[in-house]
């Protein structure tokens, strides 16, 4: 899929971009971190996806001829062009220069830690924010949501959602979903693109185009004898149901196995117990039953409690476009600045009246904090220029008397380097799709089932060292002109 | 932008294709329709949209030598090749030879109505269902959301939600929201594409970037002397705006005039009255007010309630993938078929325990009915082949006792040529984005109030024409075996 990524942008960063570029903010060096402030869903936690589209964007940046042409032609209310034509012959020969690090493929992150940090002078960060946030908010929301249907599911999920999702945002979902733990997907372009295995039944409208269902299952099988599986609610599903068995006989006669059979309306808990007791009453207890129809994390959990025996899941709206929570509201905050006649950087902190939504000053990272089992003991992000207390302790970013004391615990840090000074060095461990899902799943094993609960789960303890969350207050107060 | 059409698709349209065309079913011709059971966001109505966008892909689809590459290797459980060389050379060559008509871009629509059909080949019909469905329910979803927060925002709206957008949907997403009666978009892609004016302001980090607000207020203005919107809640909203009003009054004194002052946090009624008065005290009356922070159309509405003097809106996220309900529903469903040894129309019913999802048997148009003052007064749903009785009854497909009677109104069919014999006859005032946009609005003139309120709107009457809800009936108990 061929983008054009420099365009695929908001004007203000353009407009900015200008701005810095004829000013002296062009040498001024920047620091931003794009995070979000709640984890998505109500849950525990997400799964960082996207950096391999990022990384892709990043190579393909630059500005056509036909884009200067575009941007040439707009002008301000004044009918006087937007773009002078030194800015545009600077855009023509644009190339980043930029340090990008961030949390590997597949990561599991939470609320208030840097996903992505960026550094570099000003105006190359900010002609990147709009597509690094279009990207990796999506695909994180996206491997998120599957992450928590695989975590229930309990048999393989096959995601199907291009019907109804938002457009080509549902070739990157298919990626998405694949990461976050779904089997396979139907979407054949994100098959291609991505090596994704492809799967899929048979739609209503085969059985209709038939004169009678039976006929239209026995030249299904008749095609595709050894991935048959038929959907047997066209008309009613008992009734789909012996139509079926009658093939699955006639299979059986040939050497052949029906694969399953697909249930896509009505009560789900019910109609599997039923459909299977059925055919294991005719000997058929190799055939699978597969459910689908508007399932959600939700819906597959409460049908697994009541004992349903479903071998597979479909599942499409629901995970496509993380129907319930269709945006992350990841966000890309300046952090710090450096002048080119400055040493050191210089903390920036965005203000708000609401206290979740001040940003967080710094060039920071992220430690992970590990118990004697393996498991996930907390995560501290901290300024990577400041001395830490030997206490290793961190400090809630909502509430200053909540802490946590780390001390001694093994430790990673988790951003790891992009693109180093314009180039792209993430390696295989950092980007590759498969590595990125076995990462998920092995990492999910490091979370304590608490935190992993669908309905108000336990919070994952993530902190601010305590030396950046003092900094973080004193700039706050000062800003607001409070004593202390 | 440039996709790759041809495999846009769910893998069982493929499979499903290789069926029918190594059947003798690749002779049979099916009808087919687009449409929704329920009207988006709990509203009265729905903005069709996304044809451009089907037209265009009908007119590039093709699948290119990678794709058959692709399609060639995958194989089923068994390892054996999915698809015949037989089929894939078919493929190579394939080409549509559908009728294809739909409603112009930017009609208002109801549930329960065909808002595309399609009539051809049955292979062809199954090729282009996952393609249509995605473009058609994706922009109508994004169309209606604008124009429902166009219809109640009294002043221009602009849409920034590319950054929250669900990956490159963002595109769409701008176009669509234009259509529905958005002023401008502030990504830059979709201005190129389908020429949107594009808009935008400065971000927070342009105020962080620089030693103090007012430096930060006055390099920006120096630079869009004749656009400036600024800012003003980086650090504290009405310590913006004294910095605000110091640079208005340079400007001034330039012969220049500050455009706007925009508020991004906070109770945007509250600060927007107060903002307004001390701008007023200035003498600054024609600077306007910019308000955003995770508006839709429930919160414009209650700000403007409260005597808010905004002047301009911006809106993201609740609209660039419709957070409240980020996917239509629309299905494609199979309604008739024709052997080439038919003369007649068979009509074909999709049955369902939800009465909802009963589908619509035959070929269908729809009449728009008119009321003397020129507003609309129903809308009929009928088989263009069926003979109409004089009492032009219609009943409500979801209640046998609900009819109504549209003898003698003025009324116009719905449904117009988009793709004749596989070619595109679609004209301007069919797909014209701007042609489009003009239509919503002056459609929506003629949609009573009532229809148009945000909470529980008064249903507009859409009905089966008699004679096709008797037919449907019938099938309906024949399948269920009832009598009558």
């Amino acid at each position: 899929m061929q983008a054009q990524w420099a365009l695929t942008t908001d004007l203000y960063q353009l407009t900015m971009a200008q701005g810095y570029w004829e000013s002296d903010k062009a040498s001024v060096e920047a620091c931003f971190h794009m995070y979000f402030r709640n984890n998505p869903f109500d849950g525990g936690f997400a799964v960082a996806c996207g950096i391999e589209q990022l990384v892709q964007a990043l190579e393909e940046f630059s500005f056509a001829e036909d884009d200067l042409d575009y941007l040439s032609g707009l002008t301000g209310v004044d009918g006087r062009p937007l773009f002078s034509q030194e800015f545009l012959a600077y855009l023509r020969d644009f190339s980043f220069h930029l340090d990008i690090d961030s949390v590997p493929e597949g990561t599991l992150v939470f609320a208030h830690e840097p996903l992505v940090r960026v550094i570099g002078p000003m105006l190359e960060c900010q002609m990147l924010e709009t597509l690094l946030l279009n990207i990796v908010n999506f695909e994180t929301l996206i491997a998120t949501k599957a992450a928590r249907m695989a975590m229930v599911a309990g048999a393989p999920i096959a995601e199907f959602g291009l019907r109804r999702a938002q457009g080509l945002g549902g070739i990157w979902a298919s990626r998405a979903a694949y990461v976050g733990g779904c089997a396979s997907t139907s979407n054949v372009l994100a098959g291609k693109l991505f090596d994704i295995p492809v799967s899929g039944t048979h739609a209503h409208s085969w059985v209709m185009s038939f004169d009678s269902e039976l006929e239209a299952f026995r030249a299904y099988v008749a095609l595709y004898p050894h991935n048959a599986i038929l959907l047997i609610d066209t008309y009613e599903v008992f009734q789909g149901l012996e139509n079926a068995i009658v093939v699955a006989h006639e299979m059986e006669e040939r050497g052949e196995k029906l694969a399953a059979v697909r249930i896509d309306s009505g009560d789900l808990a019910w109609l599997s117990k039923k459909v299977r007791a059925r055919l294991d009453e005719e000997g058929l207890d190799t055939v699978g039953i597969i459910a689908s129809n508007d399932l959600d994390e939700y819906t597959i959990d409460s049908i697994r409690q009541q004992g349903a025996p479903i071998t597979g899941w479909g599942v499409g709206t629901k995970l496509a476009c993380a129907f319930d929570q269709p945006s992350l509201g990841g966000v890309y905050k300046l952090a710090a600045t450096r002048s080119s006649n400055q040493e050191c950087w210089q903390p920036r902190l965005k203000v708000s009246e609401q206290s979740i939504k001040l940003s967080y000053p710094g060039v920071l990272d992220i430690r992970r904090y590990y118990n004697d089992d393996g498991s996930f003991a907390g995560d501290m992000v901290f300024d990577i220029f400041e001395q830490l207390s030997a206490e290793e302790i961190m400090t809630d970013p909502l509430d200053s008397l909540r802490q946590k004391s780390l001390t001694g615990k093994p430790f990673e840090t988790l951003l790891k380097p992009v693109m180093k000074s314009g180039q792209v060095v993430a390696d295989c461990e950092q980007r590759d799709m498969n590595t990125a899902r076995n990462r998920v799943l092995k990492q999910l094993s490091c979370l304590d089932e608490t935190r992993k609960r669908l309905l108000y789960p336990h919070s994952y303890p993530v902190g601010l060292e305590h030396g950046l969350f003092e900094r973080r207050h004193a700039m706050l107060a000062s800003l607001r002109g409070l004593k202390r």
